[in-house]
């Protein structure tokens, strides 16, 4: 039996100021898929375990199988395979669960390829499993969970995809509150026009960011990780966010938003603030009488890791 | 007499994707104003040369005249000032002229001073005086003139105004029509509202180009450095900016756009490029029948140059 493991990060998308443009990886959580080389063609489910006990054996409808389909039929479906997924990003938390799969499915079947593919090349197969969950897919969340840190979508056409440099000492802290959003609704609601002075607001800030992470300078990081562009179009979807962002940065936080859609909230801070500010969020959510999980992860986290390749006879 | 010198140099606002964003220094032309103190309250207008034989004598109509009011205003009015000035920066032609002559007089009367400001903080006495050409008054012409090389107004309230790095070897070139434009009439033609899915594109595109200055990797900057938000709406007020525009760009430059709001257009190039991309843009203005003149300094241009502070009995 020839198989091969991967696993994926977690991932923040838009990472506050960069909506649709930025994703950062967040190995606070990872999904496992492990893929047996199988002689008939196509893609199948195999054992499902972690945070979920069952998902459609489809690639039409699952994320993981749709990558690893997409990733065989560019290598002109040699074979088949099964492929087992161990889920450890919760679900429908804007914590990039389904491009940690599509991702980790990617790069477990391109190691059973005799030529595999190399793993920054694997972006455009995980996107055909992104695809499943959000369609046109978006990029934020998958090329993060793909290539770790912090990552820029510079151009879709052509692609450029660009890792930048971090701050060192800087982590994030995520908060999963339980309660559900949907990615599409999220997204629905969001204006088709913005008015030009906000966009000059917005520009500055994602300048400042890019500018400030590439040089390490924290004043422009706390100048531009602010989303004036789309949080205000949201908060009122998750009812206690300005509460936590509040307490978030009054804690020191170096900048407070969703990540993705939500409802999850994550927060940049120094590694000597991180408790007091994990600890002011979390206080926030209780007083608003809803139950929330926290995360924490450095902002440089690991991307894909193809964990073995092994040929049990 | 106790009398103090001070140039400051023109400058391209925008600098094609940040628009009322970034500016840079753009040393091919200084404006030089001579403050001589005098015992008279207030501010007054001395010899003119260069470029213009006469402006107007009133710090309400006179952008060097308003910002040497503002400073002295600061200061608590200790006395009276002349100003001479020498204008080497063309007007009207969107290379910063008004900003550069609202610098230099800010900084000669600051040197006339017992206790002068720090240089950074005259940017609010310059924009004083840039307001008399447009209020409110846009800061990138003014900081980039002040500071010297590219600068990202990253927040307006605070202010905080940061140079950013710039890559090595790279000079702008810029060439000035014989048309005018006006500022306020190029800024009335824009929309109020953009669509979402271009702020986006937008967006992608100062980060790269942000991220590509910090980190001096050119296929960023080259990603980055091109205006999809106001040049397309401003492109048909010069009837060959778009064969300048491609000329450039096929002659390997890394981007080319209107200065500020134009009629002068800039790209930026490689050394080794320059004469090529100044000789392509050129021959375009060319064939359009057009004069241009032709313009070229190092992205890295200095700011603003207190000459001499000098006192004769």
């Amino acid at each position: 039996m020839i198989r091969a493991s991967a696993s994926a990060p977690a991932s923040i998308g838009n990472v506050a100021v960069g909506f649709d443009v930025l994703g950062q990886a967040f190995d606070a959580a990872r999904d496992r898929v492990i893929a047996v080389r199988e002689e008939q063609p196509g893609v199948r489910l195999g054992e499902v375990s972690g945070l979920v006990q069952s998902l459609p054996d489809c690639p039409r409808t699952n994320t993981a199988l749709a990558a690893a389909e997409a990733v065989l039929a560019a290598a002109g479906n040699p074979f088949g395979a099964r492929l087992s997924i161990d889920k450890g990003v919760p679900m429908a938390a804007g914590m990039g669960g389904s491009a940690a799969s599509a991702v980790a499915a990617a790069a477990a079947v391109n190691a059973l390829l005799p030529e595999p593919f190399a793993i920054a090349d694997l972006l455009p197969f995980a996107l055909e499993g992104e695809r499943v969950a959000s369609d046109p897919p978006h990029w934020d969340n998958v090329m993060a969970s793909l290539l770790g840190g912090l990552v820029l979508a510079a151009s879709e056409k052509p692609p450029l995809v660009q890792r930048l440099p971090v701050p060192e000492g800087v982590v994030a802290v995520l908060l999963h509150p339980s309660i559900k959003t949907e990615t599409k609704a999220a997204r629905a609601l969001l204006r088709a026009e913005v008015p030009m002075a906000l966009v000059v607001q917005h520009s500055r800030r994602i300048a400042a960011f890019a500018a400030g992470c590439a040089i390490g300078d924290l004043g422009l990081i706390r100048a531009g990780l602010e989303d004036v562009l789309v949080e205000p179009q949201r908060a009122h979807l998750l009812a206690p966010f300005g509460k936590v962002k509040k307490a978030a940065m009054e804690a020191g936080a170096l900048g407070c938003s969703f990540s993705g859609s939500g409802p999850s909230v994550f927060a940049w801070a120094l590694e000597k603030d991180a408790d007091k500010v994990e600890g002011a969020m979390s206080w926030a959510f209780v007083e608003a009488g809803l139950a929330a999980r926290a995360y924490r992860a450095p902002v440089l986290s690991e991307g894909v890791r193809v964990e073995k390749v092994s040929e049990t006879v």
